[in-house]
C-alpha cells in the first residue's frame, strides 16, 4: 500500500475516532454491586489498574490492597493468609480496563464493591468504577487495615444502595455538561474535583433526601460525600471509560483509548490496533509530599485515572486549574497554561464542548496521536497522586509524571507494521 | 495644622482602617427574623438598598418591591392600596445600612422577613441581610405578584427557621476560607457564586438533614438551596457589612466603607468621615440583557450588594472569575485581570488571605481610597444584575457599572475641610 494511501486510511481511522469522541454522551445513571455490573466477576478474581501483571511482580500498595480486599470479600482470614493464596494462584488478576471498568491508584474491583455505572447514550455502552473512598487511609492507595475495611463495608452496604436509589429517580445524570462546568471552577477533575463534586453533591442532596428513609443514615451519606472533594474524581474516571469505549478498534486510528499504569507498568492502547498493550516501566511521579514523607517513600506512578487525561482532562486541561499547579508541584498559573498548550502539540483536535475560561473559552486539548507524541518527543503529562510503596500506608503526596515514551515508540512501529510499512 | 502633620494622620488612620478590615472574621451564625435581629424594626418601617431616599424619587422596581412587601407584611389590602399608602407617608423609610443590614437590588427589609445573621468574631459586631430568593421574578428585582410572596411566605415560614435549626448545631460557619476557596472556584462572589454557595449547601446539607425532622420539607430545602447558584451572593454581602462596620469612624481615614444605590442615587461612606453619605446621580450598567430586553428596558444601577467590591471582591476580584467576564459582557479572561489590576491602582492593600490562582496569588485589591480615586480618575468598577425599570418585572440582564466619581471628590472635599485644609 503507497504511503498516500496509508494516509488517506490514517486521516479517516481518526475523524472516525475523534468524531466518536465528541458524540460521546455520558450519563451517570446507577450505582451496583459490581458482580451485577459485570457478570464475569466470580469468586476470587480480582480486577486491578493498569495493564495485565502477575502477583509477582506487583508493587506493594497494590499487593497490600489485595490482600485487604481478599479479606473484605470473605475469601482470607486475614492479611497473611491472603497473601499465601495469591503466591498460590489462587486468584485470577485481570486489568479492569478488560471489563468496561476503571479504578482510581491500585484499582481493585471485586464482585460485591458498589461501582458507578455510567452509560454513554450515543453508543450504548456502559463503564464502571468503584466508589471514592475518600482521603486517609484507603485501599486504593494501598490501605487495608480495619477502619478501610469498615468503611468499604459502609460504602457496600450504605452509601451504594443510597446512590442507587436516588438515581434512580433521574433519566440520569449528565456528565458532560456538568464536567464543563467543572472546568470554569477550576477542576482538571483528575487532582482538583472540588467543584464538580460540589456540583454533583448539590444535584444529588435533594433526591437522597427523597428516597433514603432513615434520616441518621441520610445525614452520614450527606455527611460522606461532603468531605469528600474527590469524589467526582470516580465519576469522572467511569465517564472516560464510557467515552473511550467505542473508539477502540477503529482501523487505521492513532489515537490513544487507554493509557493505565499498575504501579509497576506503564500501558496504552491505540485504537487503531485493537486491544493490544504497549507497554513500559512506569515513572516516578515529581511533586510535594505530605509532612513526614519524602520521594524515599513514594511508589512509581499508579492507576486507571489516566483515562481522564485520554479525554483531554487532567494534566490536559491543567490551565483550568491553576490551584491545582501549586498542589502538584508543577507551578505558576502561567505554568499550567503552558503545560496545557504542549499537550495541545500532541493532540488533534479540541474539545468544542469543554472550554477553559482562563484561556480566553479554548477547548482541552483532546485526542493523543501516538505519531505526535514520538515526533515532538513530548510525552503526555498526568496530574497524580503518590501512594507510599509500601503496603497499608496509603497516600504520601501529590504531583505530575510523564506516559513513558518507550509506550508510544512500540505502539508506533506496531502500526507502521499493521499499515504494511515496516 | 501642616501639610505632614495631615499626612500622618491620614497614614495613622488608614493603618488603622486596613488591619480592621483585614482582621475581620467573620462567622455566619444564624437566620432569625428581621424583627429579632434589628429591634427597631417595627411595623411599616421598610429598610431599602443605598443612600436616604423618599418614595417620590424611587425607581419603579424600588417602588415595585415595597408595594409587595407591603402586601406581605399585611399592611396593605393589595398593591394600589400599598402604593396609596406609601405616597400618604404611611411608611417610614430609611437604609438598610443604618442598621447594620444590606439587601441585593431594591434590598427591601421588614421585621417578618428572615435575615442571616453575620458575627465579625474580631470586633462582636453583626451584620443582617435576607436571604438570596433565586432567579426569575423576584422581590430583589422589583417582582411583586403572587408567585413572589408566596416564596417569601415559604422563606419565612420554612427556610429561614430550617436553616437556623441547621445553624445552631454549630459554633457557626467561618466565611473567611469558604471565601478564600470560592476564589479559587471562578467565584467573584458578586455576579458569580456558584463555587461558594455550592461549598456552602455541602456544608449545610448534613446538618439539615439531621435537625429538619420532616423529610419531604427537607427535600423542599435542599432542592431550593441546590437550584440557586446566587445563594452565596446575600451571605458575602453580609459578611461585607460585617467587616466593614468596624472600620467606620476612623479618625484620618480615607477608605471607604460602604458603596451604594437605591436606583436613584449612589452613595459612598468614608470612614473618616462618620457615617456621612456623599452621593451622585447613579449610573447605567453596560451589559448582556436577557433575550427579548433591551437597554431600553433597564434601570440604573442598585443594591447594596457594591459592599463586596468595597472589600475587594466583585469587579475588584473580577481575574479571579474569568468565567464571570463573559457573562456580565466585560469581555475575556486577559481583560478580567487588567480590570482588577486598575483596581489595584484605587486600593491601598491586597488582602494576604483572599488570592487569585489566575494571577499567580496575588491578593484582591482591598481598601478604596477616596484620593486614589480622584488623583487617578479610576472609578471603581461593579459588577451588578440589572433590573427592568418598571415594577414587577425583574432582572433582565446583568452587567459592569462604575461608582460616579462625583461621590468621591465630594467625599475629598468634604475630607478636606474636616482636616482643616479648605
Amino acid at each position: 500500500m503507497g504511503a498516500s494511501s496509508v494516509l488517506a486510511r490514517i486521516r479517516s481511522g481518526n475523524e472516525n475516532a475523534l468524531a466518536r469522541m465528541i458524540q460521546g454522551d455520558p450519563i451517570l445513571v446507577d450505582v451496583l454491586p459490581a458482580g451485577e455490573a459485570i457478570p464475569e466477576l466470580a469468586e476470587r478474581i480480582i480486577l486491578h489498574a493498569g495493564p495485565p501483571i502477575e502477583w509477582e511482580r506487583m508493587c506493594g500498595p497494590m499487593r497490600g490492597a489485595i490482600c485487604g480486599i481478599a479479606v473484605f470479600e470473605g475469601w482470607a482470614d486475614d492479611l497473611t493468609h491472603a497473601a499465601n493464596l495469591a503466591e498460590t494462584g489462587e486468584f485470577q488478576f485481570h486489568p479492569n480496563h478488560h471489563f468496561a471498568t476503571v479504578g482510581p491508584m491500585t484499582g481493585i474491583t471485586t464482585r460485591s464493591q458498589p461501582v458507578l455505572v455510567v452509560e454513554n447514550r450515543a453508543f450504548g455502552n456502559r463503564a464502571f468504577c468503584t466508589l471514592n473512598e475518600g482521603l486517609g487511609k484507603v485501599m486504593r492507595f494501598g490501605g487495608n487495615d480495619k477502619s478501610v475495611l469498615e468503611r468499604l463495608k459502609w460504602i457496600r452496604d450504605v452509601l451504594g444502595p443510597g446512590l442507587s436509589d436516588a438515581l434512580k429517580t433521574y433519566d440520569g445524570i449528565p456528565l458532560k455538561a456538568l464536567v464543563a462546568r467543572g472546568l470554569t471552577m477550576g477542576d482538571e477533575m483528575h487532582q482538583r474535583n472540588v467543584g464538580s463534586s460540589s456540583l454533583l453533591i448539590r444535584e444529588l442532596a435533594p433526591r437522597l433526601a427523597r428516597t433514603v428513609r432513615n434520616q441518621s443514615v441520610l445525614g452520614d451519606i450527606l455527611a460522606f460525600l461532603s468531605a469528600n472533594d474527590q469524589f467526582f474524581l470516580n465519576v469522572a474516571m467511569t465517564m472516560g471509560k464510557s467515552i473511550m469505549d467505542p473508539v477502540r478498534g477503529i482501523d487505521g486510528a492513532t489515537i490513544v483509548t487507554a493509557m493505565s499504569r499498575n504501579g509497576t507498568d506503564f500501558g496504552i492502547v491505540v485504537s487503531g490496533l485493537g486491544d493490544q498493550w504497549f507497554t513500559a516501566p512506569v515513572e516516578m511521579p515529581v511533586g510535594l509530599y505530605f509532612p513526614g514523607f519524602t520521594e524515599e517513600d513514594a511508589n512509581p506512578d499508579m492507576g486507571d485515572s489516566t483515562i481522564v487525561e485520554t479525554i483531554g482532562l487532567g494534566g490536559f486541561a491543567m490551565a483550568a486549574a491553576p490551584a491545582v499547579a501549586g498542589f502538584v508541584g508543577a507551578g505558576s498559573a502561567t505554568v499550567a497554561a503552558k503545560s496545557t498548550h504542549a499537550m495541545g502539540q500532541i493532540t488533534v483536535t479540541k474539545n468544542p464542548e469543554w472550554t477553559m475560561p482562563s484561556l480566553d473559552y479554548e477547548g482541552v486539548p483532546t485526542g493523543i496521536d501516538i505519531r505526535l507524541v514520538v515526533e515532538t518527543g513530548i510525552a503526555p503529562l498526568i496530574n497524580t497522586g503518590i501512594a507510599h510503596r509500601n503496603p497499608g500506608v496509603g497516600q504520601v503526596g501529590a504531583g505530575v509524571v510523564r506516559a513513558p515514551m518507550e509506550c508510544f515508540e512500540k505502539a508506533v512501529e506496531a502500526f507502521a507494521h499493521s499499515m504494511g510499512l515496516s
